[in-house]
């Protein structure tokens, strides 16, 4: 007998797993389900959004509209489908301006509108502010998955990493909030690039990085068996998070590694496709190479540590921890 | 400038659905969306269910989790569809015992293998007590919708009315409490009954009665553009409601026509299918007739007068003011 808070949402998630038998092609426990209905594999993923723990100062309604349905976009496009469709339960307290429901309509439109997908329908229910967000995509290619990186492949990410905790302590700290939250918070989902790893049959492995870098990483190692070394000085950065560490002193390794939020791609392939990547126009950054053994090394200045599993966990972690 | 208390949950969709531009075959609207992937007709309905709306005094965590699971199933079972998955969005305190967790997923879990589905995945989030369910299903024949009820058709309902009413007002005031939610407050989603109307396209419209039958009616005819006649005295009861009435004096007619969380289904056919119906073992009741002109009546001993629209309201009513 242990609470929620003493186990964390990832254990909770595995013993889930566990008691569940799933008749899904994939998943549970992947980014997003895959079923296989009459030969065509649909992709289904629900997260839930919430005011206590997503709304960054400064955010609009719109704008945290936005953010519920990319994050379930993302986990569409991580697994290589191209979005279809969103289902938007929304819980908001009785006493709240109808207008706040309608901004956050709007906000879950116009990213359905960028990711080529409609929403088509949901619910709204009393509450303390949350969006439940499900997505739907479908898929033309194998899926992508967390399970089939191998010894010698190359690991990449897509973009640029630790916006979304630098843009968090940036607009939390008055440090250009209204550009920090649109510019570092909101994500962009990766679907043309979830969509091209997966058309062309390149990755062995694809994961969002919601949760942080670190926490993706270790998932893919134990998705796959595998080991993986990170060098620390191919990671490509986000500009917020050199400004926020020097203006709060907040150590760039902590936003980098461990911020939760942030929607970029990390997928692993072989060698022999670089330049098959490189001619593509897809934004990626070769960050380390997938090794046998199941340990997760950063290597700094040529010198490997073990990188621990410290992403983001809900249930033991207050918003203000996050980052 | 309203807030949603005051506009309330039906007029709140009608809103919404105004502004959204929807590419779903059926919906949004509707009790569940249709999407055509590839020739398949995909339905997928989203349905939040909290503990603090629909945790009936008595009930276990796996009944609510069942009820969960159940709600969003009938949405499916009510287009024609054949369910199967769903996902499951679970807010819960920190401090929650892990146990609450897996019994709240048993329940889900139980109520997906009677409706011959599978628990495809979900999401654990901090969060006040709630479970947003997604159940996908998939239709190999005509959906299922609100809108081709026609003048002269006959109005029919499964099962039995009232029991949700009657099965709360039992369990919270103590006759009966573990049989009263077992037997009338937890609904088995009329999946067999949905896909029989669907197949044999026998049905003109049909939908659940989740907000109570005075909602789904008045529902019905704004969607075909029709009236309807109810016969008060040909109504199927629920054992439960004389008894609470016997008892606690509560109206037969409050709790059968305008109770919340009733999971029967009302359809529509044309007369001619009636033997039909009659040979197929669906336990079903006519209740009236579809009506020209959009006025919607309840004849008691002969007598006409217009039932009102006083089904269940989310955001206007408290728990208390349901049933």
């Amino acid at each position: 007998m242990a609470s929620l808070k003493e186990i964390g949402e990832r254990a909770l998630v595995d013993r889930i797993v566990k008691r569940i038998k799933g008749a899904a092609h994939v998943g549970p426990g992947d980014d997003a389900a895959c079923i296989d209905i009459n030969g065509t594999k649909i992709v289904l993923s629900s997260d839930i959004v919430s005011f206590d723990r997503h709304m960054v100062k400064g955010m609009t309604m719109e704008q945290f509209g936005w953010l519920a349905a990319a994050v379930n976009f993302s986990d569409v496009a991580s697994m290589g489908a191209e979005p279809i469709g969103i289902l938007a339960a929304v819980s908001l307290p009785p006493e709240t301006d109808e207008n706040v429901l309608y901004e956050i309509m709007d906000g879950i439109c116009r990213c359905a509108d960028l990711c080529g997908a409609e929403v088509l329908g949901g619910d709204t229910k009393p509450g303390p502010g949350s969006v439940c967000g499900t997505a739907v995509g479908v898929c033309g290619h194998g899926v992508l998955t967390r399970s089939g990186a191998k010894p010698g492949d190359m690991v990449a990410v897509t973009g640029s990493l630790g916006s979304a905790a630098a843009g968090w302590y940036a607009a939390s700290n008055g440090i250009d909030g209204k550009a920090a939250v649109s510019d570092a918070v909101l994500p962009v989902p990766r679907v043309k690039e979830g969509l091209f790893l997966s058309e062309s049959g390149i990755a062995t492995s694809c994961m969002d990085i919601s949760d942080g870098l670190s926490t993706t990483a270790h998932a893919i190692c134990s998705g796959s068996g595998v080991g993986m070394d990170i060098l620390w000085e191919s990671l490509p950065v986000c500009k917020w998070v050199s400004r926020v560490s020097e203006e709060l002193g907040i150590p760039e390794k902590h936003m980098i590694l461990n911020g939760g939020g942030e929607y970029e791609l990390m997928f692993t392939f072989d060698k022999k496709h670089l330049d098959a990547l490189h001619s593509s126009d897809m934004d990626f950054s070769v960050i380390g190479m997938i090794m046998s053994g199941g340990i997760v090394n950063l290597i700094t200045e040529g010198v490997p540590e073990p990188m621990e599993n410290k992403g983001y966990e809900h249930f033991t972690q207050d918003r203000s921890q996050v980052l």
